[in-house]
C-alpha cells in the first residue's frame, strides 16, 4: 500500500500507549507475560490499516492477535483504529515478515494471516511476494506441526504462485475457494478495508488455508 | 459427453484387431507382456473421441498408453482415429473407472490423466467426479509412491473441487496453473478435442499434477 506520509506520524506513534510493541525482539518466548495469559497468539502480516485485526480481537476475545506492519505511517492508522476499541488482546509491531523468527519462538505464533500481500506482478520480484518459499520458511520457524496460514487475495496470478509455494514446500492446503465471498466460508470471514472494496465491485476473492505439517525430510 | 448411439458399435469394435482389450482384468499384473516390452504405463480416464491419447501415443512412442472409456459408442471412434496410425503403444479398454484396480496391479500405472471430466455440477452429484476421494482411493491402488495424476478442465468449479480433493487426500500438488496454453507448459501440452474448441474461444484451462506421496498413515 502506499500513501502520502502522514504529519506527525512519530507523535501519533507515541500515543499509541501500550498496544505499540516498541522492540519485540525482547518479548520473543514470553507474549503470554505481555497479553497476561496463555491464549493462543494469530498474527496478521501486513495488517495495513488494521481493519482486520481490529475486528478479529474485537469478535474472538479470547485470542491475542499481533499486527505487524512495514510500514509505520500505516501502522499508525491502525493503532488509531484499535485505541477507541479498548482492545486488551491486540498489539502492534513494525517488523519486516523476514525478520519475525526473531520476534517470535516456535510454536508461539499459531495462525498466520496474509490478506491481500503485494503481488510482486513482476517474475524477477517473486521473492518479495509473502508466499514465496524463502518466507515459508520463516513462517515455519513461529508455527508448530499442525497451526498454519491463511491467505487470501483478489489476485488470480499471485494466488497460482501462491498454491504453487504451499505445495512446493509441503504446507497441507485445506479450504480453497476461488469465490470466498459466495462459498460456505463467507458467514465467519473477516474483512479488510481492500475486501469491502474489491466485494462492492463483484470481484472474486480467492482464499486458501495452509497447514503446516512438517512431513518428510524435515 | 453425451452423443447419439453409433450405428453398427459391435462390428465396428469388432475391426479394433488387437487395440481393443476385450477382458483387462486377465492382463492384471502382465501389461508388459500384452505390450512386449517394459516401457511405463499411462492411462486416460475418459479418453473420448482419443485426440488426446492417440497423439500422446505417437509423440512418446517409448510410453505404453492406456485409453478407458465407459461408453463403448464413443471409444469405437477413438479406436478408428488409432488404428490408421499404426501405433503399437496403446490400447483400449471399456470400463468404469471405479473398477480399474480389477484391471491393474499396484504400481502398473506410472501416470493417470484426466482431461476435461463431467464436472457432474450439482452437488449431490460429487461422488461421481473423477477427482472424488473415492476415485483418489482407487487411482491409489494404481500407482506407486511418487507416481501421479495430470488434470485439467475448462470448469473452475471442478478444479476448486479437486485442487481441495487433492489436498485433503495427500497428494502432493505441483504445477498448478490457471491459464495452461498461455503457461510455461504450453509447448508440451498434448490437446484433446473440447480443449481445441475451448482454447479457441480464449477460455483459460485450469490444470494441476498431483503426486501421490503416501505422507503419514498411508
Amino acid at each position: 500500500m502506499r500513501m502520502r506520509k502522514k504529519k506527525n506520524c512519530g507523535v501519533r506513534l507515541e500515543k499509541s500507549g501500550e498496544l505499540w510493541i516498541r522492540k519485540p525482539e525482547k518479548l520473543r518466548g514470553c507474549w503470554d507475560k505481555e497479553f497476561g495469559n496463555n491464549n493462543p497468539i494469530q498474527i496478521e502480516i501486513g495488517c495495513g490499516k488494521g481493519m482486520f485485526i481490529t475486528e478479529m480481537a474485537k469478535k474472538y476475545p479470547n485470542i491475542n492477535f499481533v499486527a505487524v506492519e512495514i510500514v509505520p505511517d500505516i501502522m499508525v492508522l491502525a493503532i488509531e483504529k484499535a485505541l477507541p476499541m479498548g482492545l486488551k488482546n491486540i498489539r502492534f509491531i513494525i517488523s519486516d515478515a523476514a525478520m519475525l523468527a526473531d520476534c517470535f519462538d516456535k510454536g508461539e505464533v499459531k495462525r498466520i494471516y496474509l490478506n491481500f500481500s503485494d503481488p510482486w506482478k513482476k517474475n524477477k520480484q517473486a521473492k518479495r511476494r509473502l508466499t514465496h518459499k524463502n518466507f515459508l520458511e520463516v513462517y515455519k520457524k513461529l508455527l508448530n506441526n499442525g497451526d498454519g496460514i491463511c491467505f487470501k487475495t483478489d489476485n488470480l496470478k499471485l494466488f497460482e504462485f501462491s498454491l504453487n509455494s504451499f505445495a512446493q514446500e509441503n504446507f497441507k492446503m485445506s479450504d480453497i475457494t476461488f469465490d470466498l465471498h459466495k462459498s460456505k466460508f463467507a458467514e465467519e470471514n473477516v474483512m479488510t478495508e481492500y475486501e469491502t472494496r474489491f466485494t462492492e465491485q463483484g470481484m472474486p476473492i480467492y482464499r486458501v488455508c495452509a497447514k503446516y505439517i512438517g512431513w518428510q525430510d524435515e
